[in-house]
């Protein structure tokens, strides 16, 4: 019994390994670039073994991209106090970090393309992005969204999506200035609905209310009345 | 000689009745649960028939994707004359018509998947976000787009994809607010950049300079300035 024990922690930490060593293949080159011959030498191992844990470099991909996914997920994770501010600019300081780790991965998945837009792989850009709106709304002190609260959190996190893959494209914009620039833009966007909505304009100015002088928000607003 | 070229046209207008008929077919469901049978069925012919004009469904759904690309691109399309808030304005309605006609299938194409993630129809999608970008880019009266210019515009196209896309769940936001808003939006993402650099802030003047002050545009920065 110990020995079989064994066995099977033995094979879970080859998955692992060989789980680590395809996710930092795949993202540093698109994943249709990677082969399983490669991956099997950078493990040390034969390609054989390799398909003696993955049937297939699909399923390697899928396991590599399962741990890319909870690893990013993770860092939308952020203790809910201070300023919202502050908080959301660490966030995104991590959001870019992991953009800038997985640079060419990240982009041929976002793009989708015949071998990486299986269902599997959107399920699990979907859980991202669901526990990033989990987090989000957290963050508010709001347990259910109504409906413009929730557009306005989805589509910025689609923004914040589009903008790191397009910085992925020449990296033209240093990513510090993306990084507060998008927090500037949830507050932007926020304050667009909130001109539409009652409810968004009470949330904006809870949301402000808080921030110190000298946090993003305000910097932002102080910004903004000097276009008029 | 006349009567071949009659019969070539003919067959062109044959083709052009098919990917019409599939068109509608597809935009009403997701394309995975349309048939050639049904298909066929709505055109009035037989199965094989279908299948003499496109060699299955796949080239049947990138003919129709190819037609719905180039009426969704030419709906960008708007003299360049007038303030610049309602051409936009004008701009998001036929963009939402276009949604609202294509609903079921414009979500199943932008979330894509296996059926409909082909690269062929990636590219189509991207020859849209393309077009789209050059008649902002016209519209802005700018040839040759500095990196955040283009940042801006690129995110903006690709948030009034996902705030339709959310919409379009439970349509539960109307229409006409959230288009007013996409226009808005793209003021404030432009504001927002233009606090972080001063090529911006020159062409967000030269953007608000000429808009009437019962302009969205104008609306917009008035409520902002409330903000503070």
């Amino acid at each position: 019994m110990t020995i079989g024990v064994r066995r099977r922690m033995g094979v879970e930490e080859r998955r692992q390994q060989l789980i680590g060593v395809a996710l930092d293949l795949f993202s540093r080159r698109s994943p249709d670039e990677v082969s399983i011959d490669e991956i099997a030498s950078a493990a040390g191992i034969s390609r054989p073994l390799v398909y003696h844990y993955f049937p297939g470099k699909l399923s390697l991909y899928e396991a590599a991209l399962k741990r890319a996914a909870e690893d990013l997920a993770g860092r939308f994770a952020e203790p809910q106090e201070g300023p919202l501010g502050a908080r959301l600019l660490r966030v995104m300081r991590r959001f870019f970090d992991f953009v800038d780790e997985h640079g060419p991965g990240f982009s041929a998945l976002m793009r989708g393309g015949p071998a990486v837009g299986s269902s599997a792989t959107n399920a699990l850009i979907d859980s991202v992005r669901h526990a990033a709106y989990a987090h989000m709304l957290a963050h508010l002190g709001v347990t259910e969204a109504p409906a413009r609260l929730e557009l306005v959190i989805r589509s910025w996190i689609s923004l914040a999506e589009s903008t790191a893959l397009i910085w992925l494209e020449g990296r033209r914009v240093p990513r510090a200035e993306l990084e507060i620039q998008l927090v500037h833009d949830f507050a932007a966007l926020t304050a667009v609905s909130a001109a539409h909505d009652e409810d968004m304009a009470t949330l904006l100015k809870k949301m402000v209310k808080d921030e110190p002088a000298d946090g993003p928000f305000a910097e932002l607003v102080g910004r903004l009345g000097t276009l008029g």
